[in-house]
């Protein structure tokens, strides 16, 4: 057999998500050499995603390197487990159930699928060509509709016995505080720190002070982005949602820096355009609930790579 | 050189307290071959503790297999650094800054020294001779006087990009509760779930049943002895003490499952001698928390291992 040249190969990174997935053909530097999209929720099934996926790229992977200089599929999406391949009971996909999907995509493409969540995706992504490129110790947090986290030890992603760890969204962070619209849990981090728990918080101090800017706008349009609007022209209780959320946030990360003491922990996602709105409160929070042989030391860091582009190549980083 | 015959190789293993200091020499199957004790705060220097440990042990070390087959010593004390060798401003022992323990015992025995902390080196001797046998993802908590843990990932201690990850008795699992008497923290695992957190909860609780029995004993008798003892005997008090305590400890379980994803959770030190009255409802609490993904699938146990060989062992496993 002739030698393969590394630098030709590439690999399939695919980012799935409720709405939309995203996926890139990637080589071994990290270069995505072509990207398109499709919206997820089109298909009824995993197999007619996957056939649909496949019209799309299978051109690309002919024009770019033939099938012989093709490595494999490496997928990010939601509830997915990388021990079995699977994507299993995800909320947010039409797809329900136990989907083999890895094993769709392999039968479809021809090549090896390797598959874990969105967060995981991302954090590999960052570990590989963005912010923690050489930390073996590191967590991602997305703060984004909802919270997921990616948490990097050793090295290597913990994924737990079962293939699920690192849901740190769900982490209790106010034990009896606000229920979770979707899981019911009372006081989980995602209920605060997420873009849907901004817009909750928002809603709920706008009531507080009628003086405030977010009274200008109708119920249906305050989100997070509205907030960041205020808060840029000086309302303080558009300030005040950040600050609140900043400190739940925190809170949150001390106890995870108290778990595995990462060198840095990596914020990403819509939430983090809100810059040092949330970042300084985080910060303060953090540091305050550290034991004094943690504080500053952990860096609090906003993530490097461009949202898209980081899940897509995590997931491509899978197949190597 | 002529083959070592492995059966023939021993370490030694030490777990340092405040107070005590214990020892053993252990051979590859985890055997125990001599163990003995000596008083940490007697020496007002590690360099004092080590002469006075080599006048002990090597006696020992001669009579069961000489200088050649001593492979090594491992360490497990309060504040040891895994990675740099070093004991780091441990509050319950005498020897005050950063001391190079490793180094002083290499000097002293003529072998290498690893160190790590106590809850780590529990947690190495039940996944090499206890409970947490041929599990790969594990959490052990250790509930003494303080509450420690040991974290173990894809089959590996989980030490953090400094040494010090796993001080999971300084996660805050009521945001602004009960003050700590040592780190000052507010609402922190280790002032509900350590001995010492169980003993002020019972005063509490005490002064607000007039009818307990807790309140047969003199204050400074309190502690969880007398506790487990009053709530065998039926006292409702003393049993919703160990009741709160679960609660407490629960909800924290829960917030480390989600990070982790451990296949087990194990309990060891003096607080589990409660048995039932502690364990339950540390259960209902963490079931009631967790992601539906994650419920039903922790172990949560008990030790296998008596507590003061678990350290030992884990210790002498450091070597090999």
């Amino acid at each position: 057999m002739a030698l393969l040249d590394l630098s030709k190969q590439v690999a399939l990174g695919i980012d799935i998500g409720g709405t939309n997935t995203k996926y890139g053909l990637v080589n071994h530097r990290g270069e995505i050499l072509e990207k398109g999209s499709l919206k997820t929720e089109d298909y009824p099934t995993a197999e007619e995603f996957a056939d649909a996926l496949y019209e799309k790229v299978s051109p690309l992977i002919m024009k770019h390197c033939g099938q012989r200089h093709f490595d494999g599929i490496g997928v990010g999406a939601p509830n997915a487990n990388f021990y079995t391949g699977t994507i299993e009971q995800a909320p947010n996909l039409r797809w329900k159930g136990v989907i083999p999907f890895a094993k769709i995509m392999t039968e479809k493409f021809g090549v090896p699928c390797k598959m874990t969540n969105d967060a995981n995706a991302a954090a590999l992504g960052e570990m590989m060509f963005g912010a923690a490129r050489g930390m073996k110790d590191f967590i991602m947090m997305t703060l984004g509709t909802g919270v997921g986290s990616g948490i990097v030890s050793n090295g290597r992603l913990i994924y737990g016995h079962d293939g699920f760890a690192g849901e740190l969204g769900h982490t209790i962070v106010k034990p009896g505080g606000r229920k979770h619209w979707s899981t019911g849990s009372e006081g989980s981090l995602e209920a605060y720190a997420s873009a849907t728990g901004i817009t909750i918080t928002a809603k709920k101090m706008r009531a507080e002070f009628p003086t405030s800017m977010l009274n200008d706008y109708p119920e249906e349009e305050i989100n997070s982005k509205v907030v960041y609007e205020c808060a840029t022209k000086g309302d303080p209780t558009a300030i005040e949602v950040f600050r609140y959320t900043g400190q739940k946030l925190g809170e949150a990360l001390a106890n995870f820096v108290m778990f595995s003491s990462p060198e840095a922990i990596l914020l990403f996602g819509g939430v983090i355009k809100a810059g040092d709105f949330i970042l300084k409160p985080t910060k303060l929070h953090m540091e305050r609930n550290l034991l004094p042989i943690f504080r500053n030391k952990v860096k609090l860091v906003f993530s490097e790579l461009d949202e898209a582009d980081a899940a897509i190549l995590g997931a491509s980083a899978l197949v190597w």
